[in-house]
């Protein structure tokens, strides 16, 4: 494909007006609140502001996870709808100033803390409950760091490139999708060839790496991201559809998987979380209604 | 713009050959090495395998540091040339498996460990110097964490995204161009406001946040990234000016931009760096040939 269309940039790049695709509406080029709006608080320590997407079930698993293994992790997850520009709310953009999900109000401590960025939030956790999901042998801790930077610098190549390209631009180009269809069976291959003699990202136990690949990586090749199984022959990379599947069995990573979660199943859906009792209702309900 | 000429992807992606651009003749759907070559290891604990890009100086900057504060942090950088390939080679590959620039191979603990990815080799060191250049108050260290995750998710825009499209590919595009623009002035001002108050990223001290979001974000607002500083309006984000010449200041990071440098002033390079004194000898060399 070539564009026969000539296009010269402007001297001075402008904001003209929505370029199109799905969130044409709510991206802009610059930050800050766009609206006053204070953000619920509940009764536990930890406050997530979050929505279902692949970054915000890294950290709903983390939560899940840390209270299957006992620790005193209870949360309240509220959902953040990022097509109607919650992010954007005055309260939102004081606990992220980048305005994505997810965030998390820290009120555990003396005084509140807040912390963005997916991976971020999972070192946090993982630091506050005794290095909770982290390697055991010391020596393993530099192969975890890698993997975990790993996940953040190549995952928007995944899902801000492939998948905006593939699935959300207004059409569809040929040069970007190849580009990024490349470099992200690329990564693919990376995480096959990795797991190929290990059933698990770093060390030989299951650590925030494994908590912060799987979503995006595990989701890819288990055909849920931009229905691009096919497209991306994601079935080839044996290893990383073993170790994925490996997780998914995890019972912390199902109901992870479930909150700030909309659309798809009604039954899957777990709107806000409060209780470890709003998985069973929730879910009752749901059926009860379906 | 759109692009007049339909496409529809086929049902499965394959690999049909480079698809123009700089950088296509390296780019491959698939990992591992293409050659076998050894890793040259010089006497330091030290080897840091890297070329002088942003990703690579956030290293050489940080053992420029340690070694201007005073920390045994001696090292040699061997240059990894990427347009010739070399991150493809099998020592290389063995250190990161993912083929990216930079790679260290720390030889100071009890056996010899891999790191990649610039920022957890930033953490690594930071911690294995009794956490230089980190915050001082254990309060910060959220805020720290949340911008060093921060700059590894946000800096695929700027770069793979908007570099690419607007620096490298075959030809100009309005869409991605666009998009990319949009999203890296949004960032520019996520970074802005918050500088709007502090000197610092995080905390009331110089840390490994301010060293990886530097050669990225303050590169782009001293006009160095993709020569778009005018298209990008980047003088109107002040602060992160500010910010960004504060840290130029600085002795150390005049010399971690010039390791492993290629391209530009020959007397801002130094190819390789072994000792404290390559930096003198090599610029004056520089200097009577030039």
């Amino acid at each position: 494909m070539t564009d026969p269309t000539p296009y010269t940039p402007p001297e001075v790049w402008t904001w003209e007006k929505p370029n199109g695709g799905a969130f044409a509406s709510t991206n802009r080029p610059v930050a800050g609140a766009t609206h006053e709006k204070a953000l619920p608080v509940g009764k536990h320590p930890f406050q997530l502001y979050s929505q279902g997407t692949p970054n915000g079930v890294k950290v709903t698993i983390m939560f899940e996870e840390l209270l299957e293994a006992g620790y005193d992790a209870e949360y309240d997850a509220w959902l953040i709808r990022i097509n109607d520009g919650d992010q954007f709310g005055s309260g939102f953009v004081d606990i992220n100033p980048n305005s994505k999900i997810p965030a998390l109000l820290d009120r555990s401590g003396d005084k509140p803390v807040r912390v963005f960025e997916s991976a971020a939030i999972l070192m946090h956790l993982s630091e506050k409950f005794g290095n909770a999901f982290q390697v055991k042998d010391p020596a393993d801790r530099p192969e975890m760091l890698s993997w975990l930077f790993w996940q953040m610098g190549s995952a928007p190549y995944l899902g801000g490139g492939f998948g905006h390209f593939y699935a959300y631009a207004p059409q569809k180009w040929q040069y970007p999708i190849d580009r990024y269809a490349m470099e992200v069976k690329r990564q693919l291959d990376v995480l096959d060839r990795h797991l190929a003699d290990r059933d698990w990202i770093a060390g030989d136990t299951y650590t925030i790496a494994d908590m912060a690949i799987w979503p995006w990586y595990g989701g890819t090749v288990m055909g849920w991201q931009y229905k691009a199984g096919t497209f991306l022959d994601v079935k080839s990379y044996k290893n990383v559809v073993e170790w994925a599947e490996r997780i998914y069995e995890r019972p912390a990573v199902k109901r992870g998987r479930m909150v700030n979660r909309i659309g798809g199943d009604p039954a899957m859906q777990l709107h806000e979380r409060h209780a470890a009792s709003d998985f069973d209702t929730n879910t009752e309900d749901k059926r009860r209604a379906g």
